[in-house]
């Protein structure tokens, strides 16, 4: 008897090019996706239908509503405390998941993942707690998609890094612990309205909503730029409803 | 009037489904393909005609020699020297690179990158120096494409960090500095047969010739897998006739 298989697809963001042919392939031959959505209501929830919509019409949609996360406790600064929280919260998605696989027991599921699955997101280590309780057995897999990382340096025409150098990947919570590490090139994800004061030298490659029609560009020396990123992101979050930002930090030699 | 379009291409790591919607249509859609191939050879040659082969077999392919790299300096340890040299070469490429625009002057151009072109990689520095030095006008943008951080990392089936943390992405150069500096995940580009010394207890994620059929993948705890990697390595190519390999190391708690 083989098993059913889950993939876990990485789709870009949002736009329906930046799908590899391999993803595309994924959704079209697959019975069932799996989507989760936030019991808030979720901005990118549209986004992502009209991108099945698109590429795999006649794919069946299961919505699986995300378990509430402690938000109180995880703006705690004991980093502990909020990997405890971030623990409970996935083994609480597991739940949702092992129920609607079981809900939905034919066919191969695919997963929908922003962007790439291994730059912070919670995907991969929820399927690995879904399959640890047991209920469920798959083979699964994961395929890459374009991560904002790679579409912000592709917008903005860089490289992340100056030659032979390395860049430090972090969230907007550690970028003064990269800052004084003496790290040189850093791209931070998990933004929320940047705040880039001391760092008036550094050059900044900032976007937000990449890869959507409300997509906003900003680069320049910090201090010549920091309002022109603030009024960007508003206008974007003004047009789209809703904001998602990253960028790159470079101190020039 | 307006100018001719010129776009990098992120390929991906050679294989066909991996290239994103928007890569094929620009590949489809040019006139020309700029392929730079080494004098002494170059094995992913082969993999590059295939692909284009595959995806558009009527674009007309423009083979640019790549001028030679003193190898001889660059493996001086001297930061300022390794440099140097590559920015030597950089514009020896983009005189390359020029003549060959100059020589093929109608229509979209494409450059084919290997993996991603936001990461160890010298395209865009070529382009930026060939339109500097003013002879040739184009409008020029680049497509992200699948690197090989992301498939290693899609491989195994791992996020490159853990929960809120920090990915440093660096080169084999510079691992060592990335261990004293405190790093506990890191992604290693560039190596050349991986001393791993001293990091026993370390998990490593290790992946090469990622996407092609000698593709090969070791993980597992650093002092327990070192000689299947070194075999594994061997094996990949024995059997590719190439290797190239990267992996993620992590500290664990
Ligand atoms: C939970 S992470 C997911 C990252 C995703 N896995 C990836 O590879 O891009 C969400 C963060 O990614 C960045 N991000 C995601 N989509 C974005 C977009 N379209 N434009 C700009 N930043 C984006 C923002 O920093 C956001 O806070
Ligand atoms: C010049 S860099 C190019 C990186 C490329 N731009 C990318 O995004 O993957 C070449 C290095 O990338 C890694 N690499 C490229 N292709 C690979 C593959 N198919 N399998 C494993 N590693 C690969 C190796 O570390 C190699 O030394």
């Amino acid at each position: 008897m083989t098993r059913r298989r889950l993939t876990l697809v990485g789709i870009g963001l949002g736009h329906p090019d930046h799908l590899t042919l391999e993803a595309v392939q994924a959704l079209q031959s697959a019975s069932v996706a799996l989507v989760t959505v936030k019991r808030t209501g979720d901005p990118l929830a549209a986004v992502r239908r009209d991108l099945l919509a698109h590429h795999a019409p006649r794919l069946r949609v299961v919505e699986v509503v995300d378990p509430e996360r402690d938000r109180s406790a995880a703006s705690t600064s004991t980093t502990s405390g909020y990997e405890g929280v971030v623990g409970d919260w996935h083994e609480a998605r597991a739940q949702a998941w092992e129920q609607a696989l079981l809900e939905h027991p034919d066919g191969d599921v695919v997963v929908l993942v922003w962007g790439d699955p291994a730059f912070y997101d919670s995907t991969i280590r929820v399927v690995e707690r879904v399959l640890a309780r047991g209920a469920v057995a798959v083979d699964w897999s994961v395929l890459p998609g374009i991560s904002a990382l790679q579409l912000l340096a592709a917008r903005h025409r860089v490289v992340l890094h100056e030659v032979g150098q390395p860049v430090h990947v972090t969230t907007e919570r550690r970028l003064r612990e990269a800052v004084e590490q003496g790290q040189r090139n850093v791209v931070v994800f998990l933004t929320s309205g940047t705040d880039l004061s001391g760092l008036d030298d550094w050059q900044v490659w900032w976007g937000a909503n990449l890869g959507a029609p409300s997509e906003r560009l900003v680069a320049g020396r910090v201090a010549d730029v920091a309002d022109a990123i603030a009024a960007a992101r508003a206008a974007a979050k003004a047009e789209a409803g809703w904001v998602m930002d990253l960028f790159l930090l470079r101190l020039p030699t």
